[in-house]
């Protein structure tokens, strides 16, 4: 396992962490400022805030910069109730993928969506089933471009509690199935993004992770972290910083790395109680002092 | 699959569900009495209402008004920080064994318990293999005195969402893989209580339900219903009525009766939002009309 107690080289922050700075939404172009004044050498931006900003002028901040994306966030969202729904999603992902190119990051992460609707508050149906079908046609169909591109997808299983509304691909053994079954050849260009966050409490995660590949080739194509607080007041936005919760962050990255992750651990917190309220000097700070002695 | 539209002779009422009317505490018996008053022949009451009545006097009058007990919630909590922890434990599952012998109860729900201290937001410690490890320990304890006195255990997987704090069993696959490992012959003395809300999103639900049993022996001894809605507000609080979320209900009824549960349908509703703010007799009355419509 990589000694990170020495420096941070293997850190980077995705921006949903620092995306809000003492309450207030902060432009990208900033927040990359900000990560590369405190030495991150990779980041993983979210859609609207590149889109705020401008593809190209961020291409060109983090190219003079020397910032990598460790991931680009993110694709996905495929069911939908009618044929129009689905087709929209499809040319959503393939103008997500070309960014994710022009960006040069290391995958688009795929948060893959769930019952259409129901993250508004009304499901344009419930068949569980019908979503976990149309999101392995979908990744298929975004595979296919994807490949010709060159640009990797990974899968992000959510939590559970997540299942309904933002993502119905719940656990890593399901992730494992679907890249099993859509790129039975391990090509490198599908693959997970792991989240501690998502799947520290699954009985079954080393056991996966250990399915997920080797030093020569694995399907471990992101890894993100955060802790679990006890207790945890909101379903989305009560993320903790690393240290500050329950998750075994050291066990887990001893799994990724034997199963031949080798690349960025990437902080994403979402925190509307408490680190969004803070700075993002003390933010990154904190994030690079937790990486180098818990993560 | 059995019809229940035309009565509610198959309802039970988890009297967590209206254990709080209009905002305020009522105490079991007057629920008792009322669940009498609208023709519902089972409950499943928690040890703590139960003991603030007195255990014989709640026997007396379930038995005077001919209602039985679907489950009685509930013993586990078995992992602690030390030997002494660990006996506790063990000691009052004992007693909340002979507590549900006394009541005639179906089976004792076990709610295992992950990692002790979280619940009051001070996990004593990390390691979820060795909670997980004193939740066999003690599931196997207690199984013996359970044999003796003639009290199946019935295992509650929970949510992930609660895997820190309240259990560590968190799929019903990992439930069964427990009975197999501690009651190979499937004695009828281990089993399982299968919550939609807890296991609703899970991708092997179907799978799984069907490895628990059939017409002639199952796993499955309760099985309970209630919704999720979107958006959940709160982690514990916040469970819908059956019919107001995303939960395929009559599908997994469907499942659950071929792999041969053939009990009651216990509403179990946490609600301190909705449910919890009206008169006892409107949810009942709601319990009965969706149990007979939608469950």
């Amino acid at each position: 396992m990589r000694d990170f107690s020495a420096n941070h080289d293997w850190l980077s922050i995705n921006t949903a962490t620092i995306r809000k700075q003492a309450g207030a939404e902060v432009p990208l172009d900033r927040l990359i400022d900000q990560c590369a004044a405190a030495g991150v050498r990779a980041i993983s931006p979210w859609r609207d805030q590149v889109a705020a900003v401008g593809l190209d002028k961020v291409a060109a901040q983090l190219k003079a910069l020397g910032i990598g994306l460790s991931g680009y966030c993110r694709g996905g969202f495929f069911p939908a109730p009618d044929a129009a729904g689905l087709k929209a999603a499809l040319e959503d992902n393939r103008r997500a993928i070309d960014e994710a190119k022009t960006l040069n990051a290391a995958c688009l992460v795929l948060v893959v969506g769930a019952l259409p609707g129901a993250l508004n508050g009304k499901a344009a149906y419930t068949d569980l089933a019908r979503a976990r079908t149309e999101v392995r046609d979908g990744i298929a169909a975004s595979l296919e471009y994807a490949r010709e591109v060159g640009m990797p997808l990974a899968i992000e299983p959510l939590h559970p509690m997540q299942a309904a509304d933002r993502a119905c691909i719940n656990t890593l053994e399901q992730s494992l199935d679907l890249c099993d079954e859509l790129d039975a050849q391990q090509s490198g260009m599908l693959g997970v993004a792991l989240d501690v966050y998502h799947t520290w409490w699954d009985p079954k995660l080393a056991q996966q992770i250990a399915r997920a590949g080797d030093a020569k080739n694995t399907r471990l194509l992101a890894y993100h972290v955060c802790d679990w607080l006890t207790p945890t007041r909101d379903l989305l936005n009560d993320r903790g910083m690393m240290g500050d919760g329950v998750i075994e962050l050291k066990k887990i990255r001893g799994w990724v790395e034997a199963a031949g992750f080798a690349g960025f651990s990437e902080v994403e917190i979402f925190s509307s109680l408490d680190w969004w309220q803070r700075s993002g000097e003390e933010t990154l700070a904190t994030c690079i002092e937790r990486h180098r002695s818990v993560v």
